[in-house]
Parts: structure tokens; sequence; C-alpha cells
């Protein structure tokens, strides 16, 4: 048995010397190396981007979508859309560990990959014969390859399957929130949340009160998401603002508190053009986290810059280590936060159906 | 006298709610708010990236080129380029002074300024006759304006200007690295700096060893680079790599420090690409700092949660309280760094005269 390279670079069909998800194609070979962890995989969960693009191409064919995403697979050896770059996640069943692998998982536990399924070696033995290509869920069965440096949550007992995966899918967010108002002197920071309704949102707002935060500021974009958030106790404050007006969301965020900008702003709102807002609602020597993946660099660089805005701006950063756990425990210790989650997974669900609803009607 | 937004959003012609850098266009009026400073300006010097884009979309005509420029700054009320979205800086004398201005500037100081030009109200009034539109460097007579929260830097008196405005054009890097290595305990930071033979990287170096890190090793893309630094005790170890090869960059730079990975990454190379091999080259622990505008946000954020590294990564600010200031020291206390600096501004001037000459052949 062979040691395979921990970021899975022995697994890189082509080109030569790629990372995996810079490759083109994996080898999704079934035999591991003593480092790696062999998952039996129960379902597919592909990235809402990827399934939005498949759909629309084929309009709405879902027999058209199924072949598609076979024929990826095939191609690749891994579920990586090659239009929107994204993958997902998967669930199954660890089914083989290499001795030499530092996962820690057993045989027989069932759980989710945190890594990207665009990453992830995967081999389907199924045809996807049991998927109606008419949702983002896909049961099936084959197997998928876990390297040393690959993270995978065990899921828990008592949390139904859907609500734990929405949880872990945005949990690296809370755990660098709590790092991050950690590390300034206990019950002092200020910490805003813009779009804080959301997933990931939610969470930081839970993280940022765990973690000592003196003041907790949501910024929401309507009244619909105020009246989720109010009476919740996530938030000390419940501000409704444009967070692309970067005047008025400014002015906004420092009157919530008191005159002073925020000393940890996290951006969690998946628009382009929320830097400059982020910037100046943010206090001199403050830090930002941005999570969200409409970010731009230069945006935000050049934007600090022109303001004279003496602020550290972090690349939000999905892994941080217990970060699964600790999501799960938020929730867990938090019945209005669960509550959220479960509306939100709901209205997902409910999204989905209308795509279909829209064509029959 | 009135008193303006410290961000200058009073002087926004157009859209409406805008930021400067953002605006279509604004209002270069003379008359300052009590909190704004005019500037007599004597040179812009128009950013690379602009000049060069208009420079071949008018074939190297150097009189359109002038006359682009001109009607830029007329309809826009700042030299803003709407192709490449960038500018330039600006060299004056400070003219005026509003009584609440808190920039600290004197009438008759001669400044340059660090803000972007894309965000500076500009009025010209010699219709650029003395500039022939052949060069970045446009020799002009007009009036600009700075907002409470511009930043400009006062002219050395010891340094050739065109040395001193090199060196502030980049003066944030050296500023931001001196801050994050110093945050680490006393000589036990390991610091890698991509690109380390360009203007930022080798400030970079500089700032490293003065703030105490215990080991400096310089990435550079060849030979000929790696020549310019060797000797001039900037780097503990030079390493040449491809830092868009990752698994390659990160065993180079593991190698010259014995085994580990950097404490603090500083990456100054400007082409796309370099976020994973940055991220694999840093310890556990560690911080990256992205200075090159060529970074991807989502490369470095799904890149370091795909390889499950627990890395701090910096979007690189170029405002850091004192950063002109501690940039020009750096320069002025290395000799070896002035030499570099001084290659690299005959070695820029000399690629631009190359542009002519290749038209004349």
């Amino acid at each position: 048995m062979s040691t395979g390279s921990p970021v899975g670079s022995h697994r890189v069909v082509s080109p030569a010397g790629a990372l995996p998800q810079a490759a083109d194609r994996l080898d999704p070979d079934p035999e591991i190396a003593d480092d790696e962890v062999r998952i039996s995989v129960e379902r597919l969960n592909l990235d809402a981007a990827s399934y939005r693009q498949l759909h629309d191409a084929h309009g709405g064919d879902g027999e058209a979508v199924r072949a598609e995403v076979l024929a990826i697979i095939e191609r690749r050896g891994k579920m990586h859309n090659p239009v929107t770059g994204s993958g997902g996640m998967l669930i199954g069943t660890v089914d083989a560990v290499g001795p030499r692998s530092p996962l820690g998982l057993k045989t027989g536990q069932k759980v989710a990959t945190l890594v990207s399924l665009t990453l992830t070696p995967l081999r389907i033995d199924d045809q996807l014969a049991r998927w109606d290509g008419r949702s983002e869920q896909v049961p099936t069965s084959g197997h998928a390859i876990l390297f040393a440096r690959s993270i995978a949550a065990v899921l828990p007992d008592d949390l139904p399957e859907h609500l734990a995966l929405a949880v872990l899918d945005v949990c690296g967010a809370p755990a660098l929130v709590r790092r991050v108002v950690s590390r300034r002197p206990e019950r002092t920071a200020a910490v805003a949340v813009i779009g804080a309704a959301g997933k990931s949102g939610s969470l930081s707002l839970a993280a940022a009160r765990d973690a000592g935060a003196a003041q907790v500021v949501a910024v929401v974009r309507d009244e619909i998401e105020a009246a989720q958030l109010r009476g919740s106790g996530l938030a000390d404050e419940i501000v409704v603002a444009d967070a692309t007006d970067p005047l008025l969301l400014a002015k906004k965020v420092t009157k919530a508190l008191d005159g002073d900008g925020a000393d940890v702003t996290v951006v969690c709102v998946d628009v382009p053009g929320c830097e400059h807002g982020a910037i100046l609602a943010t206090a001199t020597g403050g830090t930002i986290v941005f999570f969200s993946m409409a970010t731009s660099f230069p945006a935000a660089a050049l934007g600090a810059e022109g303001l004279a805005a003496d602020v550290e701006m972090l690349i939000g950063n999905g892994y941080v280590p217990g970060h699964a756990d600790y999501a799960l425990a938020l929730l867990r210790a938090n019945p209005h936060l669960k509550d959220l989650f479960i509306d939100r997974v709901d209205h997902a669900n409910r999204q989905i159906a209308g795509l279909f609803e829209q064509e029959q009607a």
C-alpha cells in the first residue's frame, strides 16, 4: 500500500502537476493509498449554482440533466461542472480507512464531505438510475476518495440530515467569526453582520454572541428578514439597509452603534458591490471578514486605500479546525437559530419545486 | 465655508449616492470646503495599465493620446480611464488648506497624492500643452482637491523625485508586512516573499527583516532576478520557482525553511494563479498577505478550504498609517534596496522608450 500526496496530486490524470481542483481529470481507482479513506456514496448534493446551470441548459429536461451529470463524472472522475466551476458535497458511509489516514474516521460512520466535489475522486456504479434529474439531491451508489488533507464530518444522530447538511455547508463562517471576535478584549467588540438572515449570517450572529461580543448588529435587506430575526435574541439591533449603498449602510450601522463603526464586520451578502459599505461601517483598527464569493479583491484593496481606512480585511477561509462541531453546537444551543434554519431549508426546497411549477404553468 | 463629506461624496455629480471612485463625474470646483486641501498640480503620473491602453488604442499617436486624456479629465472631473478603471497619482504644491483639514499639510509643501486619481477631483488649465502624449509622466498645471480622508505624502528633499515616487507607489506593502510579522513572537517568524525582486517585494523583504523575522526567503522567477538579490543581504535564502506551480513552489519554500512552511507568506506577483502555491507554502496557523491585484478571491477562499489549510489570508490594504515615511526610511537605511529601486525605475523608463523605438523600427 503506497502513501499518497496529502493533497491528492497522485490522483491527478491531467494536466500533470495540477492540484485536484484545477485538474481536468482525476483517477477514482477504488484501491486506496495508506493515508486515504474510501467512502461508499449514498447521495450527492449538487451546488445550487451548478444545478441551476444544468437545469437551464437543458430547458428543465430531467433526463438530459441526469445524462450530463453522469457524463461529467465519467469523463472527469469527479462531479466538477465545467461551466460554473463548482461542485457540491456528498453523503456516504466510511468503507475503508488507510492505516495512515489522519482524518480520524472509522468504518461504518455516516459522513458528509466538507471539501468540494470539484476535488473529490468519484465513481458511480448505478448510472444514477434512481435520480430523475429534477433536484439538487442525487441518490446514487458508488465510491469516493478522501485524501489526508480532506475534511469530512460525521453526521450527528440528533438532527435531521438535511438540517445538518445546511449547517455544515457554511460551518467555516461561525468558526472564523469566533476566532476574530475572541481576539478582542472580552465584552468590548461591536460586531456587525451584513446579510444576517441567511445561513452563514445567522450562524455568524450566534458565534459573535458566543465569543463575547459586547454588541451584535444584524444588517438585513428588508422588513421580512428583519421580522425573522426580531425576537430571536441573536442580535441587539436589527438594521434594514441596502448593502451596496455604502454611505447609507455605514450611516445606519454607526447609528446603531451610537456613532462608532463596528470592530468586526462580517460580510455574508452574495451580491457584488458590498466592499465599500463594509469598509466605511468598520472602525479604525477593526477587522472585516468577507465570506461572500461575490467579493472583489481589487474593490476591497483599492477601496480601503482610497478611503484611507486602516482596517484589516480577511478572505473568509472555509476551513477552521473544529468548524463542523462548533456550528452544530451553536444550532443545538439556540432554538431560534434552529427555527431560522428550518425555515431556510424549507424555503430552498420550495424554490426548487417552483422551478418545475413555472414550467408546467 | 462649508464642511465636506470626509470621503468626498459632496463632490460627486453623478450618479447620486456614489463614492468618488465609483462616480461617473466629480465637481472640481476650486473653492474648498473647510476640511479639504487644494493642490496646485505640476505633474500627473498615469498608471501603467492606463497609459498602455491609451497608447495602444491610438496606435502610438501621442497627439491623439493627449486629446483623449484631456477629454477624460474635462468630462469626468478626474483622470479615471473608463477602459482600465485605473488612474495614477499626481505631484503638486499645497495651495490652500481648509481650517478643519486633518491631513497636516502646509501651504507651499511639495506633495504626492497616495490616493488614486480615479477619486481625485481635477481641473487642468493648460490643455496639456507641454505633454507630447508619449510618456506616463504628464507635465501640466491646474488644481486638484484632497478630502479629509485622502492621503498625501510630502516629498523628501534627500531622494530624487522619481525614486521617491516609485517607493510611495507601493508603500502600503512594507507597512502591512511589518505589522503582521511584528505580531509574531520576536525572532521566530519565517517569512517568504513571492515576487521578491519587484518594488513591493523587495520593500517587503526589508520590512520583514526590520520587524524581526527569524528567516527571510525570497522567491523569484528566474536566475536574473536571483542575481539581483544575491549579495543584497535582503534575504537569507533565494529560491527560483514558478509561483503558479503550487506543488513545486511549496516544495522549494519548505526546503529552504528546513521542512516547515512559512509563518508569513507575502504575495507580490502580478499574475493570476498564485493563490494555491502560497497556501501550500504556509505553515498551519500562518498568515498570507496578498498584495497582487491579480489575486482571485474565490481561488483563495475555496483553495484554502479544499486543502484544509488553517491559514489566515489578508487582502493587502494599501493604507496603513505611517506607510509612506516607513517605506522611505527603509530605502534610506538600506543601500542595496536603493540600488535595486534605481535599477527598476531605469528599467521601466527604458521599457517606455522601447515602445516608441519599436514603432520607428
